[in-house]
């Protein structure tokens, strides 16, 4: 299989950091007899720096031009302060939206070796393995009117029947993948939005007769999560509350450093990115852990490619790594030996 | 002191927790000199039944007439599957309203009996003891236009900058009495209404040189209630973030069952309830945990009549019963003995 893949590094851990996933993707094209052909490009800050946009026209031709797309991070200290226009994390916004990349998956899940760096009881979280699917292209994010005066502020919530039903489909294809259950999330007793929200997952629900539903209030959702974290298989839910759930989902396992994601839309292009952010404060000193970069590499080889027995030897190669006793600094278990985000990604390619 | 109290028992474990809040309010009024009149009143589930509405007129009328709201809770499987309007939350969301009760200050504090409770490690929680203020008459909630068709749905998210300056001010006179640190919540990287928001709260802070600000984004601070909740003083937030940030916030402590909320305005007039809900399931047990109600009245005392001691008098009495060794079912807790509502009630009452 021959592919061409969008690299977009962006800030402060995210160079290094993709650049382990990079290299881990051509092991596997090595192994499996497949060429990746990888086009850098740039976004967020750097791109801002250096040629005045967050999201470079040229960035968009090389992306358009590709199969898939790989970002780093996006942020930092250094661009907190410019007009909202000019702020990296326009970027992704724009990146999203001028793709259409409607679905964004986030999986959870416990790693045995990473109990101990939980916030929470161990059995709790011991058995967690759910996936976020949050809506991304909709809601509040870019419903217009959207306006700020001296003395009031709007911003508007839409979503089309279309957007919600196909949303909400891919939960249900997902679900059929995994435990067969979808955790539908709203606020449908004060939001018309969220009423439509649960219309459609009630309509779709008859033609999946094999999947079990559950409707439950953000606010609800939000205390569960913490409460009964491995009640869940699949959540799906709307543009803010996913944005919101699964930050919050993405710390009560202990392994932020590990979580990957991707944003993809019917035809499988994508974007895949690690949940963690740019991370200034470490940035350069090749201590960041890679893993959720090149899990994320891996749900490229999935969702993107269809590869996959390939995806699966990435992330068995990135857990064999955590049991065979190894770590980056992020984690710090005692008895386990801490290694640079280089030696990790080497370790990765072995395996 | 005379006042008027219009209690509004509601639904479920409302009607006898609210009993345990009067009783307590009782013997307050009794040992301190005051004297406290109870104006009953109907809401939520049973008001629909006996009255066809959610919140009938003859409630608002009493309740214009007292000096401060007692609240159970409202809601229960019977009414789910109303039509939205003649929904028990109805009620709720009606009478915050009509009364403008705009802030929302919901307490949330470790209690050390209550560690083995929580879902979080307990150096973690130990700590705890934060405010949320959530505006409660703006934003998503009441924002026009708000419509459901066939084809989509649209929700609006308003605000005035003086709904923002009231709930600001307010933040920053509690973190007075209280750490000195205000946690400003937003979304100002993409809404609007979240940047008005951010300005407010820069003008406001050169009022209180004293006070720490700090601005977190919603996705961000989901995040931290759970990785270091004790790093939180005063939240401050717009209405559907302080929902789902308040409920989380709710569980982190393993004290769900202990914490009250008010819902107040300018002038101290205010709605005070259980964070709990109606819990069906064990309702009319008498099995229930009093101790929110009865926190709930305490804060009443407090922010509706200014009577400080008499608030602190009821707080010391509740910690020192579970310090004594009692709890309720929702604890059971070793080597803690388990009481009835009643009992537990007059536990508090003799303290
Ligand atoms: C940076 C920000 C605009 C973005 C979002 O809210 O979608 C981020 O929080 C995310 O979840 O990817
Ligand atoms: C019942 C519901 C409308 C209400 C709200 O969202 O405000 C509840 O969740 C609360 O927090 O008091």
């Amino acid at each position: 299989m021959k592919k061409t893949i969008a690299v977009l590094q962006g800030d402060g851990v995210g160079k290094e950091v993709t650049k382990s996933a990079v290299k881990v993707l051509e092991s596997i094209g090595k192994r499996f007899d497949h060429s990746f052909r990888i086009q850098s490009a740039l976004i967020g800050g750097e791109a801002i720096d250096q040629t005045g946009e967050p999201l470079p026209k040229e960035t968009l031709a090389v992306c358009e031009k590709s199969d898939a797309i790989l970002l780093g991070a996006v942020g930092g200290p250094k661009w907190d302060h410019n007009p909202s226009a000019l702020r990296p994390e326009k970027g992704l916004l724009a990146i999203r939206k001028h793709f259409g990349l409607f679905a964004n998956l986030r999986p959870v899940k416990a790693v045995p070796e990473m109990m101990d760096a939980s916030p929470l009881k161990e059995h709790l979280v011991k058995e967690v393995d759910m996936m976020i699917v949050r809506e991304l292209t909709g809601g509040l994010y870019f419903g217009e009117p959207k306006r700020k005066t001296a003395n009031g502020a709007v911003d508007t919530l839409t979503y089309s029947r279309k957007e919600i039903e196909r949303i909400v489909e891919k939960a249900f294809e997902l679900a059929r993948l995994r435990k067969g259950k979808v955790t539908s999330v709203d606020k449908a007793n004060v939001l018309e939005s969220s009423k439509l929200w649960r219309e459609v997952v009630e309509e779709k629900k008859s033609y999946y007769p094999d999947i079990e539903v559950e409707h439950i209030l953000v606010d609800a959702a939000a205390m569960k999560l913490i409460t009964q974290p491995s009640s869940f298989d699949v959540i799906v839910t709307e543009n803010l509350f996913g944005d919101i759930l699964s930050d919050e989902a993405s710390v009560i396992t202990g392994s932020l450093g590990m979580l990957p994601s991707s944003s993809i839309r019917e035809d499988g292009f994508g974007l895949y990115e690690p949940v963690h952010g740019s991370a200034p404060d470490i940035a350069g000193l090749n201590i960041a852990n890679p893993s959720a970069a090149i899990l994320s590499a891996a749900m490229m080889l999935k969702y993107s490619f269809g590869l996959e027995k390939e995806a699966a030897a990435v992330e068995e190669a990135v857990y064999s790594v955590y049991k065979d006793g190894y770590c980056t600094t992020d984690i710090q278990k005692t008895g386990h030996r801490v290694l640079s985000t280089t030696a990790f990604t080497d370790k990765v390619i072995e395996e």
